[in-house]
């Protein structure tokens, strides 16, 4: 698939995900949506790239689903409940397959993420912000309900019941420094510094082992639902195992090419 | 029923329900208990009110278990397993209910919430507290476990493992400042504005889709507790298909009409 | 067993347990880890002691593995998976039987805690930490994964999942007011009365019910990872009812004596 809403360069094991679609705040139509869906399931596969940094072209970051494409409020598009269903999950996938793909994904949030561009900031691993960045989980301000894209998964767990039901209830804008106070956002970053930041980390973590950089993303995933430590540390230490064993074969083989 | 111990009036969607003992800072005693519990549970069926506010008259929100009627301690009611597990049973079903009803609940903590009463105040969706508020989880202090009324399940979704374990090990007090700071209140407005400031909120939600806002509060409510981001998203898609489908319905009726 | 790497001490109810390996910032070498897997066992049974304090000798908490005792790194050692897998279970034991003991644990931090020394200072119910503490999740530096000693359970839980993956895929260092920040220490203490702020703490705890404290740790750890509100009051009621009817127990008895 040749990409036209957004832009990919992987370099030296980082990849640099742009959304491109500035005239629109890069708003997700759907071409978008199946182009951001496209490249996550591709980065399954593709363990060169061990790091990626998602960031939006212009102004924002994503200013969501875009009202020129969003067809659910129009009656003669007859939304069965089948063909809302699948419409929607069209969307949702995108936000499974980055949770699924082996990569930890930095959001440097430039500017405003609204609706589906808030859940694709959740759906990040770690979010660095620009002072400038505000968010809301518009969706609930279209008829819709505010638990959408993995909403009321990934925030409930990265902000607390309390404050993840303030916003998803309400819609109501916050600000990077609420979004730093209440966990969502890592860091704020001056824009100017915040790619400079982002890499920094992302160069971090590509020095880790590859191995255990991915299986520690995994293990996050995973174990954030875990029933029970017990549970969790059963996944843990079959990781630990992976990469300690992995580590021996590797060093044999060393030990041999001398 | 005809209420006593607690009052409600509900008004263009937006329900204020006050606990009216305020010569006992709003004890809980087994009137108020079976008032509270028949309250949520006519809840369920009441969608014209679709959000309620919750507060205490006079000084205090809720001073917990009224100890004039905790009959816990008296050798004479000769508590055995079975009669103690039906009185706790009856005031934690208060919490259940609170959290099944469709309706979110804000808290407007206009003064102390302790034991039972910080409990209720754990079971809102949202928390917005006067400065001289503070909170207490005094059922450690006894006899019994910290964990009660679904303070093990809430606070630890709310303010994190640590935080939770510090104050429902302990009892200790904790201020209006510190619930925000870690988590378990979203706003400190000064008790003057308090029922206003609720009131915008419970506005903003009562604007929204009816259908939407109390499938959002179900998806949170179970999507905090649901295995993985994946069953997760599940319940999430189906809730959008059954809002998108129900509007393009309403808006098929509206074409008809015209 | 007769420690030699660690130091207990019991006093009214309260258990004082000093990492002492102060030479080497107490690391963790292959009998410590015996001595602390042996020692948490041990407290399973020892209900005397009601909540335990613990800290490392001199200026660190604990350095975590002994990089003088840690093998894995020597290909002559032919780490198989099934060795590997043995190795690490030995460690992340000692963090099962820290949750799993009756025993609240209250970390006092008084200085470093990385890797495996940081998984401790998780396992802790509550943390206090001295000004100059800091910490990091050193095991993703060695080739291993940041999931490690039950990182990613206890880690998300106490700090959100954007704060704990920001810390475990990169290893990076946390000072102790980012760790207040984030909700993973519950207060930052001057160091020369940061044992007596735990002891404080740990006499408050020990003057509850016994048997309601060891009932609260115990619903705090499976709550945290119950399915659902509703299960978890299941364990709370049961909790409490044992607790009153103990209760009425012993009042009957005392009465009897009269």
């Amino acid at each position: 698939m040749n990409y036209q809403t957004i832009n990919f360069e992987s370099k030296n094991a980082i990849g640099l995900l742009t959304l491109n679609r500035p005239e629109r705040m890069n708003a997700i139509n759907y071409q978008m949506r199946d182009e951001l869906r496209d490249f996550f399931i591709k980065r399954m596969d593709d363990l060169n790239t061990r790091v990626i940094i998602i960031t939006g072209a212009g102004k924002g970051f994503c200013s969501g689903l875009d009202i020129k494409d969003s067809t659910i409020t129009k009656p003669e598009n007859n939304y069965t409940p089948k063909l809302a269903y699948e419409l929607q999950q069209k969307f949702s996938d995108i936000i499974v397959f980055m949770r699924r793909c082996p990569q930890p994904i930095i959001g440097a949030l430039n500017g405003a993420a609204v609706g589906a561009g808030l859940s694709i900031a959740m759906a990040c691993d770690i979010r660095l912000s620009a002072p400038e960045a505000k968010f809301s989980a518009a969706y609930i301000n279209i008829g819709t309900g505010g638990a959408d894209m993995g909403s009321s998964w990934l925030f409930t767990r990265q902000v607390g019941l309390g404050n993840a039901s303030r916003y998803l209830l309400t819609g109501d804008f916050f600000s990077a420094e609420e979004a730093l106070r209440i966990g969502f956002v890592q860091a704020i970053v001056p824009k100017e510094k915040l790619m400079d930041e982002a890499m920094r980390l992302a160069k971090n973590m590509a020095g880790k082992s590859p191995l255990g950089l991915r299986l520690t993303k995994e293990a996050l995933d995973r174990n954030v639902g875990a029933a029970s430590l017990e549970d969790a540390i059963k996944l843990e230490d079959r990781n630990q195992a992976l990469c300690i064993s992995q580590l021996a074969t590797v060093m044999r083989k060393t030990e041999g090419n001398k």
